[in-house]
């Protein structure tokens, strides 16, 4: 199964409305667990530069952040409002 | 598999020296093809956000388009240089 149908296949069958929809993932693999935890920091100027391209409603943001080990991973699901 | 394991997974099976990585996925899935590809640029900020919190090494970074039916994905795979 390819990344990109792991990311949209899904939800597809469930939507029968035809929406755009951006996912942003960033994942981290840390060796050490001490540093600092930037992600939601950076998040939120990564969401300010996404805004500057494509109108965003915060309602349609889904945030979902998960750790597994030394690996973090925040995907961000955006439904992009109809542009016409 | 997990979207985590899928990203980082295959990769730790060949990297015998302990590294930390950070992977940066923007995925868009279009109604129209019409509209501006605004991704390339999208990326150019993203990755100067992330400059602002982790050191990259020009070199460390790979980048990768897909294209598939109406989604496209660039995923931006960073090694961060050793920070000890």
């Amino acid at each position: 199964m390819s990344l990109l149908s792991m990311l949209f296949g899904e939800k597809k069958k469930s939507a029968n409305v035809a929406k755009e929809r951006l996912s942003l993932i960033i994942a981290r693999e840390r060796i050490d667990q001490d540093g600092p935890d930037f992600l939601p920091q950076m998040r939120d100027e990564l969401m300010q530069v996404i805004a500057k391209y494509v109108k965003i409603d915060q309602e349609d943001i889904k945030f979902n952040l998960q750790k597994q080990g030394n690996m973090e991973m925040l995907e961000v699901n955006i439904v992009l409002p109809d542009q016409k």
